[in-house]
Protein backbone atom coordinates (compact mmCIF):
# COMPACT_ATOMS: atom_id res chain seq x y z
CA UNK A 1 0.00 0.00 0.00
CA UNK A 2 1.16 3.20 -0.97
CA UNK A 3 1.55 5.63 2.34
CA UNK A 4 1.03 9.66 2.05
CA UNK A 5 3.67 11.82 1.88
CA UNK A 6 3.38 15.95 2.74
CA UNK A 7 5.41 17.86 0.60
CA UNK A 8 4.85 21.48 1.74
CA UNK A 9 2.13 23.37 3.28
CA UNK A 10 0.62 27.17 2.75
CA UNK A 11 -2.21 28.48 4.74
CA UNK A 12 -4.29 30.85 2.87
CA UNK A 13 -7.38 32.90 4.26
CA UNK A 14 -8.61 29.82 6.69
CA UNK A 15 -7.52 27.13 4.29
CA UNK A 16 -4.37 24.88 4.88
CA UNK A 17 -3.19 23.69 1.38
CA UNK A 18 -1.00 20.62 1.77
CA UNK A 19 0.97 19.06 -1.64
CA UNK A 20 1.40 15.50 -1.56
CA UNK A 21 2.22 12.32 -2.82
CA UNK A 22 0.83 8.72 -2.70
CA UNK A 23 3.25 6.64 -4.94
CA UNK A 24 4.10 8.37 -7.80
CA UNK A 25 0.68 10.97 -7.80
CA UNK A 26 1.03 14.50 -6.34
CA UNK A 27 -2.10 15.83 -5.83
CA UNK A 28 -3.07 18.61 -3.22
CA UNK A 29 -5.19 18.52 0.16
CA UNK A 30 -7.28 21.61 1.17
CA UNK A 31 -8.08 21.50 4.92
CA UNK A 32 -10.05 24.56 7.03
CA UNK A 33 -7.52 25.76 9.18
CA UNK A 34 -9.66 25.60 12.39
CA UNK A 35 -12.56 23.19 12.00
CA UNK A 36 -14.03 19.83 13.83
CA UNK A 37 -11.67 17.15 14.60
CA UNK A 38 -13.34 15.14 11.67
CA UNK A 39 -14.65 15.68 8.59
CA UNK A 40 -15.96 14.67 5.23
CA UNK A 41 -13.82 14.25 2.61
CA UNK A 42 -14.28 15.71 -1.34
CA UNK A 43 -11.84 14.04 -3.62
CA UNK A 44 -12.03 15.88 -6.88
CA UNK A 45 -11.01 15.65 -10.45
CA UNK A 46 -9.79 18.25 -12.99
CA UNK A 47 -10.74 19.10 -16.64
CA UNK A 48 -8.53 17.91 -19.74
CA UNK A 49 -5.63 19.95 -19.92
CA UNK A 50 -5.97 21.55 -16.40
CA UNK A 51 -4.50 20.08 -13.12
CA UNK A 52 -4.61 20.51 -9.44
CA UNK A 53 -4.13 23.69 -9.14
CA UNK A 54 -6.21 25.24 -11.80
CA UNK A 55 -7.93 28.49 -10.71
CA UNK A 56 -10.92 26.56 -11.23
CA UNK A 57 -11.01 23.65 -8.77
CA UNK A 58 -9.42 26.01 -6.15
CA UNK A 59 -11.82 28.21 -6.50
CA UNK A 60 -14.94 25.26 -6.06
CA UNK A 61 -12.26 23.76 -3.43
CA UNK A 62 -12.54 26.88 -1.40
CA UNK A 63 -15.89 27.29 -1.29
CA UNK A 64 -15.94 23.55 -0.39
CA UNK A 65 -13.71 24.01 2.53
CA UNK A 66 -14.67 27.53 3.88
CA UNK A 67 -18.54 26.70 3.41
CA UNK A 68 -18.74 23.26 4.79
CA UNK A 69 -15.57 22.48 6.49
CA UNK A 70 -14.63 19.58 4.10
CA UNK A 71 -11.47 18.29 3.45
CA UNK A 72 -11.03 18.83 -0.39
CA UNK A 73 -7.99 16.63 -2.20
CA UNK A 74 -7.59 17.45 -5.55
CA UNK A 75 -5.67 14.71 -7.88
CA UNK A 76 -3.69 15.57 -10.66
CA UNK A 77 -4.65 13.02 -13.78
CA UNK A 78 -2.38 10.59 -15.73
CA UNK A 79 -0.39 13.08 -18.08
CA UNK A 80 -1.37 16.04 -16.17
CA UNK A 81 -0.22 19.01 -13.61
CA UNK A 82 3.17 18.00 -12.39
CA UNK A 83 3.01 14.34 -13.66
CA UNK A 84 5.19 13.26 -16.98
CA UNK A 85 3.29 13.03 -20.52
CA UNK A 86 3.86 9.74 -22.30
CA UNK A 87 4.25 9.18 -26.30
CA UNK A 88 0.71 8.50 -26.30
CA UNK A 89 -0.66 11.53 -24.51
CA UNK A 90 1.24 13.68 -27.04
CA UNK A 91 -0.08 11.87 -29.79
CA UNK A 92 -3.87 11.78 -28.77
CA UNK A 93 -2.82 15.53 -27.68
CA UNK A 94 -2.01 16.24 -30.68
CA UNK A 95 -4.86 14.28 -32.68
CA UNK A 96 -7.19 16.09 -30.33
CA UNK A 97 -5.68 19.94 -31.52
CA UNK A 98 -5.25 19.00 -35.07
CA UNK A 99 -9.30 17.70 -34.98
CA UNK A 100 -10.53 21.41 -33.06
CA UNK A 101 -8.04 23.42 -35.42
CA UNK A 102 -10.27 21.88 -38.57
CA UNK A 103 -13.17 22.12 -36.80
CA UNK A 104 -13.86 18.38 -36.58
CA UNK A 105 -15.79 16.63 -34.20
CA UNK A 106 -13.70 16.24 -31.13
CA UNK A 107 -16.04 13.74 -29.41
CA UNK A 108 -14.39 10.56 -30.92
CA UNK A 109 -10.84 11.24 -29.81
CA UNK A 110 -11.92 12.94 -26.13
CA UNK A 111 -14.02 9.78 -25.57
CA UNK A 112 -11.12 7.38 -26.55
CA UNK A 113 -8.25 9.52 -24.65
CA UNK A 114 -10.17 9.57 -21.06
CA UNK A 115 -11.12 6.22 -20.71
CA UNK A 116 -7.38 5.26 -21.20
CA UNK A 117 -6.77 7.84 -18.89
CA UNK A 118 -9.30 6.36 -16.76
CA UNK A 119 -8.40 3.15 -16.77
CA UNK A 120 -5.26 4.29 -15.55
CA UNK A 121 -6.59 7.11 -12.70
CA UNK A 122 -9.21 5.02 -10.88
CA UNK A 123 -6.55 2.77 -9.06
CA UNK A 124 -4.80 5.99 -8.09
CA UNK A 125 -7.69 7.25 -6.85
CA UNK A 126 -8.67 4.57 -4.56
CA UNK A 127 -5.15 4.83 -3.11
CA UNK A 128 -5.35 8.18 -2.72
CA UNK A 129 -8.66 7.56 -1.07
CA UNK A 130 -7.23 5.08 1.29
CA UNK A 131 -4.09 6.97 2.35
CA UNK A 132 -5.93 10.08 2.89
CA UNK A 133 -8.56 8.13 5.26
CA UNK A 134 -5.16 7.31 7.65
CA UNK A 135 -5.16 10.82 8.25
CA UNK A 136 -7.06 11.19 12.05
CA UNK A 137 -8.47 14.58 10.79
CA UNK A 138 -10.53 12.51 7.70
CA UNK A 139 -10.60 8.56 9.48
CA UNK A 140 -11.60 5.26 8.14
CA UNK A 141 -15.40 5.44 8.31
CA UNK A 142 -16.38 9.37 7.15
CA UNK A 143 -18.42 10.06 4.45
CA UNK A 144 -16.86 10.89 1.08
CA UNK A 145 -18.12 12.54 -2.35
CA UNK A 146 -16.33 13.43 -5.35
CA UNK A 147 -16.64 16.42 -7.92
CA UNK A 148 -15.30 15.98 -11.35
CA UNK A 149 -16.50 18.13 -14.76
CA UNK A 150 -15.63 17.43 -17.88
CA UNK A 151 -12.83 15.00 -17.65
CA UNK A 152 -13.51 14.77 -14.09
CA UNK A 153 -16.67 13.29 -14.87
CA UNK A 154 -15.18 10.96 -17.43
CA UNK A 155 -12.51 9.68 -14.67
CA UNK A 156 -15.41 9.92 -11.79
CA UNK A 157 -18.39 7.57 -13.03
CA UNK A 158 -15.88 4.97 -13.34
CA UNK A 159 -14.27 5.49 -10.01
CA UNK A 160 -18.03 6.21 -8.63
CA UNK A 161 -19.29 2.50 -10.06
CA UNK A 162 -17.24 0.98 -8.16
CA UNK A 163 -16.43 2.51 -5.55
CA UNK A 164 -18.48 2.27 -2.57
CA UNK A 165 -17.14 4.31 -0.02
CA UNK A 166 -18.51 7.66 -2.04
CA UNK A 167 -21.88 8.31 -1.67
CA UNK A 168 -22.97 11.83 -3.36
CA UNK A 169 -20.89 13.02 -6.80
CA UNK A 170 -21.21 16.30 -8.72
CA UNK A 171 -20.63 15.38 -12.59
CA UNK A 172 -21.53 17.03 -15.67
CA UNK A 173 -20.40 17.87 -19.51
CA UNK A 174 -19.00 15.10 -20.70
CA UNK A 175 -20.17 12.45 -23.42
CA UNK A 176 -21.95 9.90 -23.23
CA UNK A 177 -20.42 6.85 -25.03
CA UNK A 178 -17.74 5.12 -22.65
CA UNK A 179 -19.41 6.04 -19.50
CA UNK A 180 -22.74 4.99 -20.08
CA UNK A 181 -22.46 1.21 -18.68
CA UNK A 182 -20.77 2.57 -15.71
CA UNK A 183 -23.38 5.28 -15.24
CA UNK A 184 -25.95 2.49 -15.14
CA UNK A 185 -24.23 1.07 -12.31
CA UNK A 186 -24.76 4.42 -9.93
CA UNK A 187 -27.24 4.98 -7.98
CA UNK A 188 -25.83 7.29 -5.33
CA UNK A 189 -27.23 10.52 -5.47
CA UNK A 190 -26.23 12.56 -8.09
CA UNK A 191 -25.84 16.82 -9.18
CA UNK A 192 -25.05 17.03 -13.12
CA UNK A 193 -24.28 20.14 -15.05
CA UNK A 194 -24.33 20.77 -18.33
CA UNK A 195 -24.34 24.17 -20.79
CA UNK A 196 -27.82 24.16 -22.80
CA UNK A 197 -26.16 26.22 -25.60
CA UNK A 198 -22.48 23.98 -25.27
CA UNK A 199 -20.73 24.05 -28.94
CA UNK A 200 -18.81 20.91 -27.94
CA UNK A 201 -20.50 18.31 -26.32
CA UNK A 202 -24.03 18.01 -28.29
CA UNK A 203 -27.06 18.81 -25.97
CA UNK A 204 -28.57 15.08 -26.69
CA UNK A 205 -25.20 13.35 -25.65
CA UNK A 206 -25.37 15.53 -22.24
CA UNK A 207 -28.94 14.48 -21.52
CA UNK A 208 -27.94 10.77 -22.31
CA UNK A 209 -25.32 10.70 -19.65
CA UNK A 210 -27.62 12.25 -17.07
CA UNK A 211 -30.53 9.91 -18.21
CA UNK A 212 -27.99 6.78 -17.64
CA UNK A 213 -27.50 6.70 -14.08
CA UNK A 214 -29.50 4.49 -12.48
CA UNK A 215 -29.71 7.08 -9.09
CA UNK A 216 -33.29 7.16 -7.26
CA UNK A 217 -32.36 11.10 -6.73
CA UNK A 218 -30.57 12.86 -9.45
CA UNK A 219 -30.79 15.97 -10.58
CA UNK A 220 -29.67 17.50 -13.91
CA UNK A 221 -29.15 21.85 -13.72
CA UNK A 222 -28.58 22.95 -17.12
CA UNK A 223 -27.50 26.77 -18.05
CA UNK A 224 -28.15 28.22 -20.96
CA UNK A 225 -24.64 29.56 -22.48
CA UNK A 226 -21.95 28.19 -24.33
CA UNK A 227 -19.02 25.21 -22.95
CA UNK A 228 -16.74 27.82 -21.46
CA UNK A 229 -19.18 30.19 -19.31
CA UNK A 230 -20.38 27.58 -16.97
CA UNK A 231 -22.09 30.14 -14.39
CA UNK A 232 -20.41 30.32 -10.70
CA UNK A 233 -23.92 29.61 -8.93
CA UNK A 234 -23.56 26.17 -9.90
CA UNK A 235 -20.56 25.59 -7.96
CA UNK A 236 -22.25 27.35 -4.98
CA UNK A 237 -25.06 24.50 -5.68
CA UNK A 238 -22.63 21.98 -5.43
CA UNK A 239 -21.36 23.28 -2.18
CA UNK A 240 -25.20 22.42 -0.78
CA UNK A 241 -25.71 19.46 -2.55
CA UNK A 242 -22.71 17.79 -0.71
CA UNK A 243 -23.55 19.15 2.57
CA UNK A 244 -26.96 17.79 2.46
CA UNK A 245 -25.59 14.26 1.53
CA UNK A 246 -22.49 14.20 3.65
CA UNK A 247 -24.53 15.20 6.59
CA UNK A 248 -22.49 18.89 7.32
CA UNK A 249 -24.06 22.27 7.48
CA UNK A 250 -23.49 24.86 5.15
CA UNK A 251 -21.61 27.59 7.56
CA UNK A 252 -21.03 30.48 5.13
CA UNK A 253 -23.72 30.26 2.33
CA UNK A 254 -23.11 31.69 -0.95
CA UNK B 1 -58.81 50.99 -11.50
CA UNK B 2 -59.72 48.24 -8.80
CA UNK B 3 -58.80 49.43 -5.31
CA UNK B 4 -57.46 46.89 -2.78
CA UNK B 5 -59.64 45.80 0.27
CA UNK B 6 -58.25 43.70 2.94
CA UNK B 7 -60.55 41.54 4.51
CA UNK B 8 -58.61 39.22 7.09
CA UNK B 9 -55.51 39.31 8.98
CA UNK B 10 -53.55 36.55 11.06
CA UNK B 11 -50.00 36.59 12.13
CA UNK B 12 -48.27 33.42 12.46
CA UNK B 13 -44.44 32.75 13.15
CA UNK B 14 -42.88 35.72 11.98
CA UNK B 15 -45.38 35.52 8.95
CA UNK B 16 -48.57 37.90 8.35
CA UNK B 17 -51.20 36.83 6.29
CA UNK B 18 -53.49 39.00 5.15
CA UNK B 19 -56.47 38.37 2.91
CA UNK B 20 -57.53 40.76 0.39
CA UNK B 21 -59.57 41.51 -3.01
CA UNK B 22 -58.66 43.19 -5.78
CA UNK B 23 -62.33 43.75 -7.66
CA UNK B 24 -63.64 39.92 -7.54
CA UNK B 25 -60.18 38.69 -7.03
CA UNK B 26 -59.66 36.65 -3.97
CA UNK B 27 -56.21 36.78 -2.97
CA UNK B 28 -53.65 36.50 0.10
CA UNK B 29 -50.34 38.52 0.94
CA UNK B 30 -47.91 37.09 2.94
CA UNK B 31 -45.50 39.72 4.31
CA UNK B 32 -42.41 39.33 7.18
CA UNK B 33 -44.19 40.24 10.85
CA UNK B 34 -41.16 42.95 11.09
CA UNK B 35 -38.69 43.78 7.87
CA UNK B 36 -37.67 46.37 6.03
CA UNK B 37 -39.56 49.81 5.31
CA UNK B 38 -40.07 48.50 1.61
CA UNK B 39 -39.09 44.98 0.57
CA UNK B 40 -39.67 42.90 -3.26
CA UNK B 41 -43.00 41.72 -3.93
CA UNK B 42 -43.56 37.78 -5.53
CA UNK B 43 -46.73 37.29 -7.03
CA UNK B 44 -47.56 33.55 -7.11
CA UNK B 45 -49.83 31.52 -9.51
CA UNK B 46 -51.12 27.82 -8.20
CA UNK B 47 -51.82 25.01 -9.78
CA UNK B 48 -54.65 23.75 -11.64
CA UNK B 49 -57.12 22.33 -9.29
CA UNK B 50 -55.60 24.07 -6.10
CA UNK B 51 -55.81 27.62 -4.89
CA UNK B 52 -53.91 30.46 -3.02
CA UNK B 53 -53.65 28.75 0.13
CA UNK B 54 -52.99 25.34 -0.56
CA UNK B 55 -50.54 23.35 1.31
CA UNK B 56 -47.66 23.84 -1.42
CA UNK B 57 -48.28 27.41 -1.83
CA UNK B 58 -48.30 27.75 2.00
CA UNK B 59 -44.85 25.97 2.13
CA UNK B 60 -42.97 28.36 -1.12
CA UNK B 61 -44.49 31.47 0.24
CA UNK B 62 -43.28 31.18 3.96
CA UNK B 63 -39.92 30.15 2.51
CA UNK B 64 -39.61 33.47 0.73
CA UNK B 65 -41.29 35.57 3.88
CA UNK B 66 -38.93 34.29 6.19
CA UNK B 67 -35.78 33.74 3.92
CA UNK B 68 -35.42 36.85 2.39
CA UNK B 69 -38.06 39.13 3.81
CA UNK B 70 -40.45 39.25 0.61
CA UNK B 71 -43.84 39.89 0.28
CA UNK B 72 -45.87 37.10 -1.58
CA UNK B 73 -48.73 37.48 -3.19
CA UNK B 74 -50.90 34.19 -3.70
CA UNK B 75 -53.87 34.57 -6.10
CA UNK B 76 -57.03 32.87 -7.07
CA UNK B 77 -56.71 31.69 -10.52
CA UNK B 78 -60.29 32.20 -12.33
CA UNK B 79 -62.91 29.33 -11.46
CA UNK B 80 -60.35 28.19 -8.77
CA UNK B 81 -60.33 28.70 -4.81
CA UNK B 82 -63.17 31.27 -3.90
CA UNK B 83 -64.19 32.18 -6.82
CA UNK B 84 -67.29 30.89 -8.59
CA UNK B 85 -66.70 28.27 -11.40
CA UNK B 86 -68.55 28.71 -14.72
CA UNK B 87 -70.62 26.06 -16.74
CA UNK B 88 -67.16 26.24 -19.33
CA UNK B 89 -65.05 25.26 -16.03
CA UNK B 90 -67.22 22.44 -15.25
CA UNK B 91 -67.31 21.21 -18.58
CA UNK B 92 -63.56 21.35 -19.03
CA UNK B 93 -62.90 20.30 -15.77
CA UNK B 94 -65.28 16.80 -16.36
CA UNK B 95 -63.35 15.85 -19.75
CA UNK B 96 -60.09 16.54 -17.86
CA UNK B 97 -61.64 13.98 -15.44
CA UNK B 98 -62.84 11.48 -18.02
CA UNK B 99 -59.38 11.32 -20.15
CA UNK B 100 -57.44 10.87 -16.67
CA UNK B 101 -59.48 7.84 -15.91
CA UNK B 102 -59.98 6.94 -19.62
CA UNK B 103 -55.83 6.81 -19.19
CA UNK B 104 -55.86 9.02 -22.70
CA UNK B 105 -53.85 11.90 -23.14
CA UNK B 106 -54.67 14.82 -21.10
CA UNK B 107 -52.09 17.99 -22.38
CA UNK B 108 -54.71 18.99 -25.13
CA UNK B 109 -57.60 19.40 -22.75
CA UNK B 110 -55.12 21.06 -20.20
CA UNK B 111 -53.34 23.08 -22.83
CA UNK B 112 -56.79 24.58 -23.91
CA UNK B 113 -58.20 25.30 -20.54
CA UNK B 114 -55.59 26.91 -19.59
CA UNK B 115 -54.77 29.06 -22.44
CA UNK B 116 -58.21 30.33 -21.68
CA UNK B 117 -57.63 31.24 -17.80
CA UNK B 118 -54.69 32.69 -19.10
CA UNK B 119 -56.65 34.79 -21.31
CA UNK B 120 -58.91 35.81 -18.19
CA UNK B 121 -55.57 35.92 -15.39
CA UNK B 122 -53.34 37.91 -16.90
CA UNK B 123 -55.20 40.76 -16.76
CA UNK B 124 -56.23 40.29 -13.41
CA UNK B 125 -52.92 39.74 -12.25
CA UNK B 126 -51.48 42.92 -13.38
CA UNK B 127 -54.62 44.75 -11.75
CA UNK B 128 -53.45 42.59 -8.77
CA UNK B 129 -49.73 44.19 -9.25
CA UNK B 130 -51.48 47.44 -9.35
CA UNK B 131 -52.79 47.52 -6.18
CA UNK B 132 -50.08 46.10 -4.35
CA UNK B 133 -47.88 48.35 -5.37
CA UNK B 134 -49.57 51.30 -3.51
CA UNK B 135 -49.32 49.76 -0.59
CA UNK B 136 -45.93 51.49 1.03
CA UNK B 137 -43.91 48.26 2.17
CA UNK B 138 -44.14 47.42 -1.78
CA UNK B 139 -43.78 50.75 -2.89
CA UNK B 140 -44.30 51.40 -7.11
CA UNK B 141 -40.79 50.93 -8.02
CA UNK B 142 -39.86 47.81 -6.03
CA UNK B 143 -38.38 44.42 -7.56
CA UNK B 144 -41.06 42.11 -8.65
CA UNK B 145 -40.71 38.04 -9.45
CA UNK B 146 -42.86 35.72 -10.52
CA UNK B 147 -43.46 31.89 -8.84
CA UNK B 148 -45.57 29.80 -10.75
CA UNK B 149 -46.11 26.00 -11.40
CA UNK B 150 -47.45 23.24 -13.73
CA UNK B 151 -50.87 26.24 -14.45
CA UNK B 152 -48.79 28.46 -12.38
CA UNK B 153 -46.90 28.62 -15.51
CA UNK B 154 -49.74 28.51 -17.89
CA UNK B 155 -50.76 31.87 -16.58
CA UNK B 156 -47.42 33.09 -15.74
CA UNK B 157 -45.66 32.80 -19.29
CA UNK B 158 -47.74 34.92 -20.97
CA UNK B 159 -48.06 37.61 -17.55
CA UNK B 160 -44.08 38.09 -17.57
CA UNK B 161 -44.25 38.59 -22.03
CA UNK B 162 -46.07 41.19 -21.10
CA UNK B 163 -45.16 42.60 -17.78
CA UNK B 164 -42.23 44.62 -17.91
CA UNK B 165 -42.32 44.98 -13.91
CA UNK B 166 -41.08 41.61 -13.19
CA UNK B 167 -37.69 40.97 -13.78
CA UNK B 168 -36.82 36.96 -12.93
CA UNK B 169 -39.49 34.17 -13.08
CA UNK B 170 -39.80 30.43 -11.47
CA UNK B 171 -41.66 28.58 -13.64
CA UNK B 172 -42.16 24.50 -14.75
CA UNK B 173 -43.72 21.34 -15.42
CA UNK B 174 -46.15 22.55 -18.29
CA UNK B 175 -46.80 21.69 -21.80
CA UNK B 176 -45.39 24.00 -24.63
CA UNK B 177 -47.86 24.50 -26.90
CA UNK B 178 -50.78 27.58 -26.52
CA UNK B 179 -46.83 29.11 -24.43
CA UNK B 180 -44.15 28.87 -27.09
CA UNK B 181 -44.53 31.95 -28.70
CA UNK B 182 -44.99 33.83 -25.64
CA UNK B 183 -41.74 32.08 -23.67
CA UNK B 184 -40.02 33.64 -27.34
CA UNK B 185 -40.91 36.39 -25.83
CA UNK B 186 -39.37 36.39 -22.76
CA UNK B 187 -35.99 37.24 -21.74
CA UNK B 188 -35.84 37.64 -17.92
CA UNK B 189 -33.85 35.39 -15.98
CA UNK B 190 -35.84 32.01 -15.60
CA UNK B 191 -35.03 29.18 -13.22
CA UNK B 192 -36.92 26.06 -14.64
CA UNK B 193 -38.74 23.18 -13.00
CA UNK B 194 -39.01 19.54 -14.24
CA UNK B 195 -39.63 16.05 -12.99
CA UNK B 196 -37.57 13.70 -15.45
CA UNK B 197 -39.94 10.59 -15.24
CA UNK B 198 -43.28 12.75 -15.54
CA UNK B 199 -45.59 10.53 -16.42
CA UNK B 200 -47.99 12.95 -16.92
CA UNK B 201 -46.26 16.17 -18.78
CA UNK B 202 -43.37 14.07 -21.67
CA UNK B 203 -39.98 14.71 -21.18
CA UNK B 204 -39.38 16.19 -24.51
CA UNK B 205 -42.30 18.67 -23.80
CA UNK B 206 -40.43 19.80 -20.87
CA UNK B 207 -37.41 20.41 -22.26
CA UNK B 208 -39.13 22.04 -25.86
CA UNK B 209 -40.61 24.49 -22.90
CA UNK B 210 -37.55 25.18 -21.39
CA UNK B 211 -35.52 25.66 -24.51
CA UNK B 212 -37.88 28.16 -26.22
CA UNK B 213 -37.18 31.10 -23.46
CA UNK B 214 -34.95 33.93 -25.32
CA UNK B 215 -33.36 34.48 -21.47
CA UNK B 216 -29.88 35.03 -21.57
CA UNK B 217 -30.04 33.43 -18.23
CA UNK B 218 -31.85 30.68 -17.53
CA UNK B 219 -31.67 27.25 -15.54
CA UNK B 220 -33.28 24.09 -16.07
CA UNK B 221 -33.41 21.58 -12.80
CA UNK B 222 -34.63 18.44 -13.73
CA UNK B 223 -35.23 15.93 -11.10
CA UNK B 224 -35.42 11.90 -11.00
CA UNK B 225 -39.03 10.93 -10.74
CA UNK B 226 -42.59 11.10 -11.70
CA UNK B 227 -44.99 14.51 -12.08
CA UNK B 228 -46.04 14.62 -7.74
CA UNK B 229 -42.69 14.10 -6.20
CA UNK B 230 -41.34 17.39 -6.75
CA UNK B 231 -38.38 17.94 -3.70
CA UNK B 232 -38.36 20.01 -1.50
CA UNK B 233 -34.86 21.41 -2.27
CA UNK B 234 -35.99 23.15 -5.17
CA UNK B 235 -38.70 25.37 -3.33
CA UNK B 236 -35.68 26.54 -1.47
CA UNK B 237 -33.37 26.75 -4.82
CA UNK B 238 -36.10 28.88 -6.47
CA UNK B 239 -35.90 31.34 -3.01
CA UNK B 240 -31.88 31.48 -3.76
CA UNK B 241 -33.04 32.59 -7.33
CA UNK B 242 -35.26 35.19 -6.62
CA UNK B 243 -32.88 36.40 -3.53
CA UNK B 244 -30.30 36.64 -6.55
CA UNK B 245 -32.20 38.44 -8.63
CA UNK B 246 -34.28 40.74 -6.67
CA UNK B 247 -31.86 41.95 -4.90
CA UNK B 248 -32.00 41.03 -1.35
CA UNK B 249 -29.82 38.39 1.15
CA UNK B 250 -31.19 34.76 1.90
CA UNK B 251 -31.23 35.72 5.84
CA UNK B 252 -32.00 32.22 7.10
CA UNK B 253 -30.52 29.79 4.36
CA UNK B 254 -32.43 26.22 3.94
Amino acid sequence: MNSLQFTAESPSNGVIERDFTVGEVPDVLLSPASGADRAPLVPMGHGGGAHKKHRAMAGRARLLVTGCGFHVAVIDAPGHGDRPRTARDEQEIAELRKAQAAGEPEGPIVVRYNARLAELAVPEYQATLDALQELPEIGADGPVGYVGIVMGTAIGVPLVAVEPRITAAVFGMMWPDARIEKAKQITIPIEFDMQWDNERIPREAGLALFDSFASKEKTLHANAGKHSVFPRFESDSSVRFLARHLGQAVTSPA
